[in-house]
């Protein structure tokens, strides 16, 4: 990849009674939901959209994982206020991700993402198929 | 119930991608997960204590649910930001909640609950039962 | 509602350790995910297509909800084997749906919900409209 | 880690609607909820015991994630019947896990987890740290 920006986003979310198992701990399926939503915050404060007006305005179909990865350092619980923050790295068709969930200063997980700009199919509208991210995008995340 | 007290909250929600179905909308289990977080952020509204710290000092369990009935009037959608309001009524051992999602002033989602405040069975640990609900946590909630 | 059928369908669930929350039992709005696949397995039983197969078939949008009721009876916990026995009623362009959650034959939850069928706006495709329920769909659901 | 066992579990597992996002096919946290009831299902079919059962005779408080990594070959989508393969491998006091999720033996997913054994600390309840793996946990993985 060429890495053609490096714009980061950080924001807090509230760990839920409901986003806990009966260890009283956060049940880590609930970290990916909030690593999902940290990637369109990230591309709604570079772009100025929501991913509702993203995908409009772009004619794509979304941007699913390829694959990902995921250390889990230390555990949350309902109450805790978490720091994400979450970077991109653009390469052609598809982009890296880099999350860091922290709670007061410390480290609890750091998840790695490599995700695929997909459009649909035009010989199949019930498929997807990736496609090179837009100029556009890439120009709003690196314009200062 | 003899309605001790009427404080509501009124938060910011907002809708994400994966709260949504293949038919674009939410996928209305997650309107409870809000709800139930939206009852959460009252009960921390006017006791100042988190659900965490609320269940060390108080030793009770949790306010499960007796009922719940909802009315989805208009669907929301990725993007969207709701704003949900909650009111609570008090009754002995349990409570009732009304929770208003709207999107731009326009009611989206309606629903009222009823809660019990539950404790450890103390003859049986695994088991909870409805308990009166502390003149410590009402008098919070009446405190202007 | 003229009450055109009364085709029943029962399935298992298991409760599972990510369904619960730190008091150890479900948390509720896991009921409504599973309500939800339980009307989506009663049609898939009646017309022999999945929910996928039959949006691709009567090219409609979904059947989202109205409103839906749900008394808890008696709460579940991760290992639990409940039995759901789901039940409809069918108007013209909406239906009524009743699930029963038991474990061992006790009722754990009871929930009454209002589905209505819909179809994209032809004059706004991001946009849902109710539609009559086709005849070829009620035909199955009368069908010995 | 000593391998000291490969006992492996193969189940079917529905995928829902509601498991779906607005592109039509799985919301991928939903992996990570699958995967973890497989790791309960491998669990449950060596020791003949649930989860909750697993808890109370063995006096521990689960086994939570050191890190997982997925990759994701094909998506799924509502209607899918996947089956989902998941193999052990005991240490001490971790273990790691290999769960294949295939369509119609088409591979779509692989994931490899490490989990940690845990208990509450005796000196402080509220924390939990790794204890080693009960022999008679590791001898039933064991018996033919």
């Amino acid at each position: 990849m060429n890495n053609v920006t490096t714009l980061s986003n950080t924001r807090k979310v509230r760990i839920e009674w409901g986003d806990c198992d009966p260890a009283g701990i956060i049940f880590y399926p609930r970290y990916f939901e909030i690593f999902d939503a940290s990637t369109s915050a990230l591309f709604e404060r570079a772009l100025g959209l929501t991913k509702f007006q993203l995908l409009k305005t772009f004619d794509f179909a979304g941007y699913p994982l390829a694959s990902t990865r995921a250390r889990f350092l230390k555990p949350t619980r309902f109450g805790d206020d978490v720091t994400v923050e979450t970077k991109v790295k653009f390469g052609r068709t598809s982009f890296a991700i880099e999350h860091r969930l922290s709670l007061h200063g410390v480290p609890c997980v750091e998840c790695s993402e490599t995700r695929v700009w997909v459009v649909r199919d035009p010989k199949n509208p019930a498929r997807i198929k990736s496609h090179p991210i837009p100029g556009a995008v890439l120009a709003k995340f690196n314009a200062p």
